[in-house]
Formats: C-alpha cells, sequence, structure tokens
C-alpha cells in the first residue's frame, strides 16, 4: 500500500529542512497542530514531491518567492538551509538574490542576503 | 575594446525577451527614456550577463519572484515569453507557479497562470 | 466509507461560490489542472470544512483578507459573490472593508468596493 | 451634548486594546502625538463604533486583514489581545489564521500564530 | 465659526483633485456613502491640511506611496493629476518613480509611469 | 577625465548616508560584494545623482517608499538618518509618514514611527 500524505510529506519535509523543519512544526503543537498537519500534508506531501521540477529548482525558486514576499525572515531561515541541504551551493543561493534585486529593489534582497549571511556562518561556510 | 553595458544589456534583453522587451523599452522613450535605459543597463548588462546561474535558471527565479510580488501581470507577460524563449517548458513555468503556492497563496498563482494561459494561447502551445 | 478530500471540497466549493467557483475550476482545466484539484481538496475540502468558525465567518474573513493583500479582484469576485451566498449581507459586506481602512489604508479599501459595486450590481442589489 | 470622536474613541480603545492600546498612543507622546490622535478618533472613534458588525466580529476581521498585510507583528499583539477581551476564544484566533492560509500562504500564517502563541503563553492560556 | 472637517476636507480635495476626485466620491454614493465621508473628512480635512509639508511635496510623497504599494493605478491616475494641479512638473512626476526603482524594483514603476503616461496624454503634455 | 558610477555613487552615498551607508556596504563584503557595488553605482551613481529633484526631496520620497513597501526597518534607519543629513528635519519625517496613512493605513505608519523614534534619540534630537 501507499504512503499516505503524511508519511511522503514527513520524509521530504526531512529530507528538506532537516531539525530546522521538524523545529517549526514541533513550536506548533500547542497552539495549532493542524497548522504543521497542512505544512507535511499539503505543502511538502502534495507539493514537493511532484515531478518536472527537482528540489534543487524548488529550492531556488521557494526562496526567491519568500525574498519577494517580504517579512519572511523566519521561513528564509529554514529554506536557505533547506537550500543547502539538497545541494544548491552558497554562491547560488546569493545569485537567486541578485537575479531578484530588478524586481523587488534592494531592501528585500539585502533582508534575505541578511538571513542567508546568518545561516552561512552558523554552517561555518564563511 | 570591450561591449558597453548598454550593449550587452541590449543583446541579452532581445535574447531573453524578443520583441516584448523592445515594445517595453520604446513605449518608454516619449515619457521616461532613462528608465528604459536602466533596465538595459542595469537589469540586463549588470545582473542577466553575471555567472553562477544560467539563463534558464534567472527566468524560473524572476517568473517566481513576480507572481510572488503581485501586480505584476504585464512584467509576467514579458518574462513567461522569456522563460519560453531561452528554454523553460511550459510544464516548468506552471510548475513554478505550483510550487509558490504555499508561499503565496492561490490567488497570486491563480494571476500568474492567468497570465501563463494567454501567453501559451498567443504561442499556439495550447 | 466517509467522502475523500476531492468530494467535500467539491460540495463545500458548489455551497460557496456556485457556478463562479466551478468556472474557475474549469478555467485551469486546459493549463494547470492540479491547481483546480488543489484549490478543491486543501482550500475546500480541508479548510472550509473545519469547526470553530461557520462559513458565514470565514467568509467575512475571507474578503478581508483578500482586500487586505490586494491584486485580488478576480479572486474578491468570487468571494464577495460567496459571501452573499451563505447569508452574508450586502451592508456586512461593505463594512468589513470600512474596518479594514485603518489597517490597509484607503486605496486596497476602494479596490475592494468597486468590485463589491459590481457585483451588487449584477445581483440586482443596488 | 455628545461625546466628541476623542471621547467615544478613547472609551472604545480602552475596552478593545486595554492598557496596550494606550502603551501605543503614549508611546507617540514624544514623537508624534497626533498619530495617536487619529488613530483614536478615526480609526476608534469613526469606525469601531460603527453598527452592523459588532466587536468581536470586527476583531476576527482585524487579525485577519494584519495577518494578511505582513509586517505586522506588533500590531497583532495588540489586536490579538484586543480579540480575547472583547470574547473571541483563542481557538477562534488561531482559525482565523488557518482560515487565510489559501489566500496569504503558510509564512504570512506562521507569523501570526507565532504571535498568538507569545500572547496566549502571557496571558497563561497555553 | 470655523468650518467643519467635511468642508475643509472638500474644500482641500476639489483644490488637489478637481473632478477626478468629486467622481470617486460620487461613485461610492450608492453603495459606501461613509467610505467617501471618511476620505474627504479624516484624508483630506485632517491630513492635507497640516503644516510642515506643502501641497506639492504632500503629493510628491502620495504618488510614492501608492506606487510602492502596487495594485493602485486607479488612485495614481487621481494622484498623478491632483500633482500637476498643484504645480508639480511632469518631469518631477516621472523623477519620483525613478528614485523608487532602487527601493521597490521596475515593475511597481513600470506600472506607475504607464499610468503618468496616460494622464499627460489626456492632458495632452505629451 | 569624469568620474567613474562607483566614484560618484560613492561620493553621494557618503553625503546622505555617512557612516551608516558605509557600514552596510561593507558587511556586504564577505558574503555578496557586488550587491554593495550595485547599491553605490545605480542607486547612488546612477539614481541620487540625477537632476529635477534634490537630495532633500529625494529623501522625502525613499522614506515615504520605504514605509508604504513594509519590512524595511532596517533601510528606514539608514534612510532617516540619510535624511536627516542632507536637512530634512524632524518634524518634515513625522509628517512624511503622517501623509501615508491614508494610502498604506496605521500599521505600515506606526512601524516607521518607531524607527524615526528610536534614530532621533540616538541623535538626541528627543
Amino acid at each position: 500500500m501507499g504512503k499516505s500524505r503524511y508519511e511522503s510529506g514527513f520524509e521530504k519535509l526531512s529530507e528538506v529542512d532537516g531539525e530546522q523543519g521538524d523545529k517549526v512544526i514541533k513550536s506548533l503543537n500547542d497552539i495549532a497542530p493542524d497548522l504543521g498537519k497542512f505544512i507535511i500534508e499539503f505543502a511538502f506531501g502534495d507539493i514537493y514531491t511532484r515531478p518536472v521540477l527537482d528540489l534543487k529548482q524548488r529550492e531556488l525558486i521557494t526562496i526567491s518567492s519568500l525574498a519577494s514576499l517580504g517579512g519572511t525572515e523566519n521561513q528564509l531561515r529554514v529554506h536557505i538551509n533547506g537550500a543547502l541541504n539538497v545541494g544548491v551551493t552558497p554562491d547560488e543561493i546569493v545569485e537567486v538574490f541578485i537575479q531578484c534585486i530588478p524586481y523587488v529593489g534592494f531592501p528585500r534582497v539585502l533582508n534575505a542576503v541578511a538571513v542567508a549571511k546568518e545561516v552561512f556562518k552558523n554552517r561555518e561556510i564563511i
């Protein structure tokens, strides 16, 4: 029998976000556990498991989307780590944000790069 | 002697956006010609010519950024065409927008897909 | 045996959005059918069927969210109709937008009220 | 003689936001006292005193609007407290944010729920 | 006896926005007349009548704010006309939008300039 | 021979943002030095050096744009300092934000005024 959406979502979440994603889900347990369930089942179970784009491409698209939206520092932290976990290089991450400058301006990009700097330092990349 | 920023930008604009990009620049001639110049020199001359990410990746990131920003139907039209011009497939374009659902919600994605549908029809893809 | 997420979602979509919702889903068939499936299964099957808030409250919250987000005229059209379908009065719809003024300013509210005016005219309410 | 807009606004602000609202207004005294006056007179005196929607409904709409706008953690803190003060239950507050997921995506909702968690802890609800 | 907020607001609205502003207010009469009243009393009566900045400066700030917000084409149309009415030159209007490029990116600016072009054509400036 | 874009940009950055701007650029050295270069060459070299609007007007427009965009506290800190550096008065800065209320609502304005308060305190203005 096939895996449930929750099971494939949880596997994908672990593959992409590792401990960081798990921490987000756990932090929801005492206030909105269904929110965590939806992230696992829908975002990771339904979306991340799809074909056509691979995980590296999905993370490039995700950090572009989060940087452009703004006010998403916590989610960028998770997904910059996620991008590194699935093999995106630090240079590629920075380059995604530079590609966004003409579309969203410097402030959104500076905020995203500041999160990247913090993540890279924690992982001793810089 | 090397090309000027304007020259390499114009070449890159033609490669990516073809006639659509040229039309945008020309429409600015009688009101804000320097805005067109900045798009060519900065967005295309400085940014699109950079290494690390190729043109296909840059267009995936750009349409993710534009869809997430919202209110960018005119720019999505240009860059969905641009993505097709540099070899992104229609399926990949739709998949970029589907990847954005968890981060920006359905309305931004529905608006972007509506533009994609219009572009695909004009190019007789669907 | 219980209904599938798709079945309960489709029922809820029909109850709330009537023909308008169906039209949105059908318009996606030739370009992104899974996007329509996710709207039915996730938005309507998982979220709208939940307890704690009733359908009228959910539509008040939805049109407040859409008006605040901006650039969502098509989705406001569907959900202002949806709000009327589940028993929200025209006065309550306008009042939701007026309550949003201090938080999002006049432009977002004027845009939402313009959509409400169009919907109310089509339904011969004004 | 009727109350002034300032007087009815101040009464309403106290009823909804209690000490939290008062603190916001006082923090403006040495830099932009008229900003505080406009919040009291316009937001609370003109808008919150209106009929058609009751205070509980107004707070549901307000927290939906603030969560959707993003970058409004300070204002969400005041109005999640305000919602509780006028009788909205913790479950209803969380459910408002869950209803917003399809329209604004997970990041805006995660940020709003994080503020709710902090408020609920301070009030020893969780 | 002094003018009411409505009276000074209406005077200021007429001075700034002329017929365009009047048309917006009248379009609200059959759906949300109080929204029109709040625009006159609060935006024009309370804010535009204040000292420290003159009307030209207020319109420069307003069109910068509207362009940055996005999805405000209708309001930009009114206030680009308003800016011209109070003596801002066409060159200054375009320059405001160019100054916004580094902060909000090209799409928001292109959209604003497109509205300016339409207004300038209607007034036979270009 | 004329100055390079970098040279005139760096001069303008020093004139407007002083040490604060320099700190931002330096913080990018170990992660995205080209981002700093683009801010200097494009934002300051190409845009701030243009005629039609003077530096005071450019800073009024910039802080209006940043406040309206939201999630730009770090950039507002730099440019509220920048506005003061080029001769904008504290009262004018606050008044810019008050002028934005009708267009973007109270939360964006409260966030901007909170940054202004912090800057004014650091410079012992209040």
